[in-house]
């Protein structure tokens, strides 16, 4: 346990009853668990109740009790022989939209034990919120989403725990961070009134329940956090993101940023939070251009163009032949494109440079990446004009809202300490690449720091430590959302950031190309 | 609602939704609420909140929410449209050993709708709580045991809810009080610690639970208060009396004696409170005697000797043909007997008076008091020797529990300014003749205040304003328990107290009797 939190496990040992003494067995462990936890509030759950004479008799009173915090009470989740050695696990979930991961580790220690991925069953109704949210309002659709992301669950629940030696009922706390329709899909909530003006979730903090009720199969007295929500827009992934980079302690002004088809935003210190989302557009993931992907193996996620002879250099995710090209290497691709002068600052294909790698398929120009006979689906990989159309309006739309929600504090960003990228396509994107097209300001490299998952790095504190359960509810209410107005100055800086990199290259002094204005 | 307390139904219209106002729907109407309940702590289960979004749109925003108090927060147990007509009903339980009380009152209100009294199926198993828990150990033993008291209970609650026209779901709140063995019976919790040194509950204090997880048939999110426990022998049903008699909040000093088996008394005022319980030995309830019984249609209840015929003049419950006589009547027996001269000071029967009256049955000796030609069982209803012996014995230990505790801090029984008798037993005793044989004090006899079932008083009140709901938790951290050691003065005591009225007859100045001593 770090931050001063209190441990999950406590191993007491309680006086035994006698005539002078005859508290009753619950109020005789509450007694002496209080001056530990710093609350008298404990509960129990009735069947736990009914069990506990016989441990506290068969374990001679001393015991080894499992906790959680509830938002103003304690829960006493099992109690055990202190010398029952059993591990009791704790499981942090990031659950996307796309990709669910889940850590499992030691409530005792904070260690990390294993991890999973897996793509949410829910991909099977539809790639997005929007879409998953539409079938929901079909009959039983809620319910059949619900069904997919428990069922998805419980089963890597199962397979997780196997590969530990673990039973599901080792693990006693969950802590799940999400976006606000994932976490209402996992509650069986209707999210209809979500994507409706003016864009109402059911609930903002849905704070600490039963694992059970959802019918997750892990110990049944296993309580679960689920991160609170802003909004519609801001869910208890980005809170969790917060929590994780730290930007709410520092005396220093950072912008937090998860990269999506939604830009998430956080930008602020100790003092103050403010927050914005909106809609980078769709270049940024896969999906998008018709050779775009999202990343796994085969993709290529790494590429350079050759200045001279304007080749491509291709790196790919696991060496295996590429099959696409996902969000970051898309980023990659244009700024070597801009650099070497096969794009124009517009984002438009230069034949007079790119010469025979240009072909017309449909009417439309598309660039040869990679040819067929070297690819692993047997066809050319190309880009088109049309996604790098789409790729520059969805920089300009990044940057804007960067710029936005930076000068809303009249802060210019290059003023911006450190800037967090979160985010699994985060991870990937190359800094150097997104400010070559000025979709991220031309900071100092190193200001410049990937957080990783910092979604799952959220709830796997909220595992570690109940010292950050408070944090999380400050953070909350702490963050002033500001809402983006698409107004005509929003829309004269994203015509001015539609440029590579920028209408006034003296925003981007490190960006460096042979291009004529 | 009484006492200051906070309506249980509360009807709020809710700002609608905008985009300047696009808090969550929950958050939304925890807001409407808090200021009402003092409190932002306001817990709704997963269920309601899946129905929430649809209630509050289909009424508008304009609800009546129905809400219960647990110890430290508020519970929304249902929403409704304002225009909802429906009765939300709570309902107090006196659950006793031998039987069990419904009461059906409106949430709204207050007001009674109904009362149901049945015998506790557990008598089935066992007449007490020793032979219950004795068959609780057995195999399925605790667990049938359960199922009598939960099933006996549905039925009953569906029976009342018929006769008011009310669905089980009209239920939404319950308070029950009982002993400690009955509630961990009714929670399913081992109470064999209870009977065994150094008799220990598993739990004192088992706060608000849902009446689902106990399997009632009632609304499924109604919350269920248990009246706390001191320890085994002082029950949830003693702090309701005390709730209910208000002795806690007097600046006089009065007792309440709860009189069955056990003796249970609680003595005090708004500054301290004193408890004790003890065995007032088994004549004071039915099946005792030959002839006793529990109270009920043809049994006994009034008793009067003509002091020149010695002839008895009786009444029965209904004015049915007398089946037998109930702990009361025989109270009114033995002092009618004492005080016309049929018995001595130690209790035995005066051949010389009681004449042809006395019969010896088995070498015993027998007082006819209804002849056989006369009673609806055919057969002479009797009161021998040996039921006399053992009614000197319980009385004598009843004044002897009285005078221990009064002299306890260092008070007579005759400064008690209000005397309250409690239980359905207590009902019927007429203390005029509790007073003959030295049972009761002799105080004049206005002191005299009989509660009724106050037990069922007490769950009334928690369901009438939750004001009351820490004064429960309050009046039992400030009883004291007086352990009641059996040495030599406390026989010394019950020496004394074993002749009528008492060997030190200016105790019972009022007592006139031409015995000699």
């Amino acid at each position: 346990m770090s931050k001063n939190g209190t441990p999950w496990i406590q191993t007491v040992q309680l006086d035994e009853p006698r005539l002078k003494d005859n508290t009753a067995d619950t109020e005789r462990l509450v007694q002496a668990l209080t001056p530990r936890l710093n609350s008298p509030d404990i509960c129990i759950d009735l069947d736990l109740l009914k069990t506990l004479p016989s441990i506290l008799r068969q374990a001679q009173f001393n015991l080894r009790c499992v906790l959680f915090k509830e938002q103003h009470h304690w829960v006493l989740t099992d109690i055990l022989d202190a010398k029952d050695p059993r591990l009791c696990a704790g499981l942090a979930v990031d659950l996307g939209t796309t990709r669910v991961v889940l850590r499992l580790l030691d409530l005792a220690t904070g260690k990390y034990l294993a991890e999973s991925v897996f793509d949410n069953p829910q991909e099977s109704i539809g790639p997005d919120v929007l879409s998953r949210i539409h079938f929901s309002e079909k009959e039983d659709g809620l319910k059949h989403l619900n069904d997919l992301i428990i069922s998805g669950l419980n089963s890597r629940i199962m397979d997780l725990c196997t590969s530990q030696n673990l039973q599901p009922e080792n693990i006693y706390a969950m802590a799940v961070a999400g976006n606000t329709t994932m976490t209402h899909l996992l509650m069986g909530l209707d999210p209809r009134w979500i994507i409706r003006e003016p864009y109402i979730p059911v609930v903002n903090k849905p704070g600490v329940i039963k694992a059970e009720e959802l019918g997750l199969r892990v110990n049944p007295r296993a309580r679960l956090l689920i991160f609170p929500n802003i909004g519609s827009y801001f869910g208890g992934d980005l809170i969790a993101g917060v929590l994780f980079s730290k930007i709410y302690q520092s005396q220093q002004t950072s912008i937090l940023v998860d990269v999506g088809t939604n830009a998430e935003v956080v930008l602020g210190n100790k003092n103050w939070l403010i927050a914005c989302a909106g809609a980078a557009g769709p270049a940024l993931e896969g999906g998008v251009t018709r050779m775009g992907t999202t990343a796994g193996p085969g993709v290529i996620d790494q590429i350079a163009v050759d200045p001279d002879s304007h080749t491509f250099k291709i790196h790919t995710i696991d060496d295996l032949p590429p099959t696409g090209i996902c969000g970051s290497g898309v980023i990659d691709l244009a700024a070597q494109l801009f650099l070497s002068g096969m794009i124009d600052v517009r984002g438009k294909l230069l034949p007079a440079v790119c010469g025979t790698a240009i072909k017309k398929i449909d009417g439309l120009s598309h660039l040869v990446v990679v040819p067929a006979e070297a690819s692993a689906t047997g066809a050319d990989l190309t880009i088109s004009q049309a996604d790098l159309d789409s790729l520059i309006r969805s920089k300009a739309a990044m940057y804007t809202i960067l710029e936005t929600i930076t000068e809303s504090v009249n802060m210019k960003l290059l003023e911006l300490e450190t800037f967090y990228v979160a985010g699994t396509f985060g991870s990937f994107i190359n800094p150097e690449s997104a400010i070559a097209i000025g979709m991220l300001p031309d900071l100092p490299r190193d200001r410049y720091q990937t957080l990783g998952n910092s979604s799952l790095g959220g709830a796997t504190l909220a595992l570690q430590s109940d010292a950050y359960h408070d944090e999380i509810y400050q953070i909350r209410e702490r963050i002033t959302y500001l809402e983006l107005n698409v107004n005509q100055e929003f829309m004269n800086r994203f015509s001015a950031a539609k440029f590579l990199p920028h209408t006034n290259p003296s925003l981007f002094p490190t960006v460096k190309h042979s291009l004529p204005r």
